[in-house]
């Protein structure tokens, strides 16, 4: 049984209760607990040694990353971060030098999004240092932008570059909640995600939460310049596309609107976030599947690559 | 620098905001979010495999308890669970029904309480299984019961019976949330914390939290027939009083209402809970520490045991 098949398994038969609005599967959950202008937004996320990062890896950035990465999910569903708690295992020997710079990344990144580090919990991990985050966060009602509601005809856009992740973007990013949050106050963005398992992986959670289909046009990918010459470098098999698509941790904002906003939307943008890129990269269609268009042909496209049709 | 050193110097300057009303170092986070007649309590906690338990516990069982050791956690601040997320760290080579066991001692648990279970991350965690989990209660607004409100003077109460655990009871209790629920309807509590450390480390934390000292009766504590059956069987280098006071995981909630309240307290609670004990261990008078006053005089009490005066 693979990881995915697992976590099926296990999140089939989930108990819930009267206050969940959305439970497992999307970025975060949503809850409503009676504010009167907000639901509630409930994320976790944990990162490994010899995993996620090693020995070696600057602490401060493990930290700052570590909670990027929930904010990042808080940022996928427009919404605003409030609070956290941090779970911090360590193994039985370690540099407590180490792991105040994992906490100063981490308050660093909290403090910039106004987050409030309201405890936690400190275990023995024998394997090595682990880092579990849950964060609280709130989004206007009628603002939560899910990955389910995806319509064919639907223009499909994705900020910033892609593929910077491998020039050590994955460390040392942003997550983009200020952009989200002018999107949804803007614009009826009918789905989002962030992408942090690259936008192949990441298109198809919204396809299939969708029931839809998606169509890539492959010139339209923004490749970051860090992706071309590290394809270059490396005389690599994996063209830039290609790791632009597939290599994950780019922590852009993927989302869908009607395709009448697509015109107003990139007008204003360009206002908004002068500095940050904005690209339609295709549309959503009626079937199932992620699809690319090039001179070359259609292929389909999965999480991890192109797949001849079969 | 040992563990409690290193979470003091962690969490000396966590980033904090508006809406937090009780940060680190309670049993749970209070925060404000403007929820009318309520506020939200937040807490995580987390097991280890070759900590907490090992590969022949009993599955379910583990997912119970961690769960329920959260709750607990509510429980002491006399609040209500809402909702929870699990990090499910795995190692590379697992056994799927054993997970699939967990979470499902962990659902049964949930479904007790009304918990939902809204979402979660699983992990590669190189050293064995490790299960983080973050809950999210409310508590109504001016009914949180904090560990620093003991004043000099105030009854000091326990529930239940201590030093069960060593016979399993650490694996398989229930949270005491009705009964704090009802004491904090009913009467005004000073503090409350749930026992995790043992009654002579937990009281510790509550009489440092409050800037007071406690002094408790030794043939007041309410010994747990299993505990008095272990220390005779093993030949104990331990009382079945000093293990009922250090042996830790009791679950049970220890509080402090003003004198004036214990009898009327009793009266009722017998009424309340028939099957459920509660017994008055002691007062809290000014000063700091902890004190047990026995037949042969009064001894210093630290988190592991007596201390002679120095």
């Amino acid at each position: 049984m693979n990881e995915f098949d697992l976590i099926q398994r296990l999140t089939s038969s989930l108990p819930t209760n009267q206050s969940v609005v959305t439970g497992p599967g999307d970025d975060c959950a949503v809850l409503d607990l009676g504010l009167p202008d907000r639901l509630l937004l409930f994320k976790t996320d944990a990162v490994v040694q010899g995993v996620h990062f090693t020995a070696e890896t600057d602490p401060e950035k493990i930290g700052s990353k570590a909670l990027a990465r929930c904010l990042s999910d808080i940022a996928a569903m427009a919404g605003t971060p409030n609070s956290a708690l941090i779970t911090l295992g360590l193994p039985r020997e370690y540099d407590p030098a180490f792991v105040e710079k994992i906490y100063s990344g981490m308050s660093r990144m909290a403090k910039r999004y106004d987050v409030a580090i309201v405890g936690g919990e400190t275990t023995t991990n024998p394997g090595g240092i682990l880092i579990s985050i849950a964060v609280l966060g709130t989004v206007a009602r009628g603002k939560a932008v899910l990955r389910s509601g995806a319509k064919p005809g639907d223009a499909l856009f994705v900020t910033g570059e892609l593929g910077d992740s491998i020039a050590g973007k994955h460390l040392d990013f942003e997550p983009r909640l200020a952009e989200a949050r002018w999107l949804a106050d803007n614009f009826s963005l009918h789905s989002m995600i962030d992408l942090s398992d690259g936008l192949a992986g990441d298109l198809r959670h919204i396809v299939k939460a969708s029931g839809v289909a998606a169509e890539l046009h492959s010139a339209s990918i923004p490749i970051s310049r860090s992706a071309r010459l590290a394809a270059k470098a490396e005389g690599s098999a994996k063209s830039p596309l290609l790791a632009a698509l597939t290599d994950g941790e780019d922590f852009e904002l993927l989302f869908t609107v009607a395709s009448r906003d697509a015109v107003p939307l990139v007008d204003a943008w360009k206002k908004q976030f002068p500095k940050t890129k904005l690209t339609c990269v295709g549309k959503i269609v009626a079937g199932e599947g992620v699809t690319i268009r090039s001179e070359k042909g259609v292929l389909n496209l999965s999480a991890h690559g192109y797949e001849h049709f079969s």
